[in-house]
């Protein structure tokens, strides 16, 4: 099929190269030349904007956009809104909120224009082969239409149409709360192995736990790829950065009054890993000395 | 290689039918005369008591304990040390506490018997086949005695020699530690699916996070198939059973001084799952009662 792929950043640019591996015809555009020409170099056309980008296309036309989430995104849907015809697609790949797809659906849905929700998931290995989607949209006659893009593209049954727009979106951020208390768990097991009572090799350990243990999966390959290369992790910071998912999924869950604590938790740890102090610590400390003369430690 | 299993529930007749299948002697006891019986229809020889066993081996002889931990595997190694000879190996597979085994280690090795722990997962299907295995114990020579036995029954690259006595049951403590912060995760998130604002077929969540996704493994396939068979698992109750390796993992954090929030708190929601009501609901309802006449539900 042919489709554009809008925003050639490491997901968008993995995901030019498994669509041309096959042997779909890719219209390629981002606002960094460099990132065009690398998608040319991978097989596909280069386009200067939007309305090129269009012209490129057929009826029906599909544009896949796969930008970072807010202003990036919103812009391109409302001016996709503008330039697109009754019948033409639009894929959001990228991590929206949830709520934002069902504004964009709405939005492009006034203008007869199709609009999918593609939570997208495995990483830039998973978007360069084997990739993983669970794909929202109103209408699943049109998504008959784009299908055969996801199952070609995609792990053998790792494509799911999850119903009604925005449910893609919904999924996909759930599953990134999964992996936030997935991530913490193994991470806090390894920091007891760490200052416990023998001696591991981190990169032995994470392989054989790779290996049929009832832990194992993707998220422990990794670790054993990060301990291979660094096997105390000394070269990083243990500074845990996140990009929204898993506070939306904490949201969601306060919203629906559904415990979810350990998701909740592994959030907070994330934003305590940016703090080098804490008032919380401070707060604690003046209390101890107030009632107990317990020592502090003074700046 | 010839070798007894003492222990003929789920996870050592499995064993045995591994070690069968892949051409190993296994002399088989347990208490439960069914049990024996279905280890010689797998082509182990029956004994009738560890005197049996150890009459049926040949030096160095080889004495696989699969029990349950505590008193059982105590009182059967405590046996072995006064039946057994110097130079004999003893393998205790089952999940007991690392400080227990680096006891079992120093009662055996007294008598100059070997001893390895070897913390087992994979469940029953890994003890049938393709299992992972965790071996601590003082002497590396003597497990290059035992791990012809490993490789063969474990998954490839499925299991470690983890060091001296009592790390391989660390290990395992670690393993199953992290298992309850990834197995509260995966469920807290199937939970806000349920709760949530789209409606989703859990089994087709579960297949498509399995092939693909950044939280895919083998937890997720058996969340796949538990769907599979129940798909609300309206069949079950909420109720989360442990058998102690976490509970363990926080007492040796707390030891330790390392946090593991996560993991701690994952226990604790086993535990509130234990009971119908909670005191400390009872508490807070009587302290908002008692402050601003809010309602509270009486029994």
């Amino acid at each position: 099929m042919k489709l554009a792929m809008v925003g050639l950043g490491k997901m968008g640019i993995n995901l030019v190269a498994n669509l041309r591996r096959n042997g779909h015809e890719v219209v390629a555009f981002d606002l960094n030349q460099a990132a065009v020409e690398e998608a040319v170099n991978l097989g596909a056309t280069a386009a200067t904007d939007l309305d090129d980008v269009l012209a490129q296309l057929t009826s029906p036309r599909i544009v896949w956009v796969m930008l970072p989430a807010g202003k990036p995104t919103d812009a391109t849907i409302q001016t996709l809104s503008e330039k697109m015809n009754a019948g033409d697609m639009v894929i959001d790949g990228g991590n929206s909120f949830f709520e934002d797809s069902e504004r964009h659906n709405a939005l492009l849905k006034e203008q007869g224009i199709h609009f999918f929700d593609a939570g997208t998931s495995g990483g830039m290995s998973g978007a360069n082969a084997n990739g993983n989607f669970m794909i929202g949209g109103d209408s699943p006659e049109a998504f008959k239409t784009i299908e055969p893009i996801f199952k070609s593209i995609a792990q053998e049954d790792g494509y799911l149409y999850t119903g009604k727009a925005g449910s893609g979106h919904y999924l996909k951020m759930v599953h990134n709360g999964i992996e936030y208390g997935m991530m913490q768990s193994i991470a806090e097991g390894f920091d007891v192995l760490e200052h416990g009572r023998f001696e591991y090799d981190n990169e032995a350990v994470a392989k054989v736990w790779s290996n049929g243990s009832v832990i194992r999966g993707w998220l422990m390959e990794l670790a054993q790829s990060a301990f291979s290369k660094d096997p105390e992790l000394e070269s990083l910071k243990g500074v845990m950065h996140s990009s929204g998912e898993g506070q939306w999924t904490l949201d969601e869950a306060l919203k629906l009054q559904v415990p979810t604590p350990v998701i909740g938790l592994s959030l907070m740890m994330r934003y305590r890993s940016l703090e080098d102090d804490t008032f919380t610590g401070k707060v604690v400390a003046a209390l101890r000395n107030e009632f107990g003369g317990h020592a502090v430690d003074k700046k």
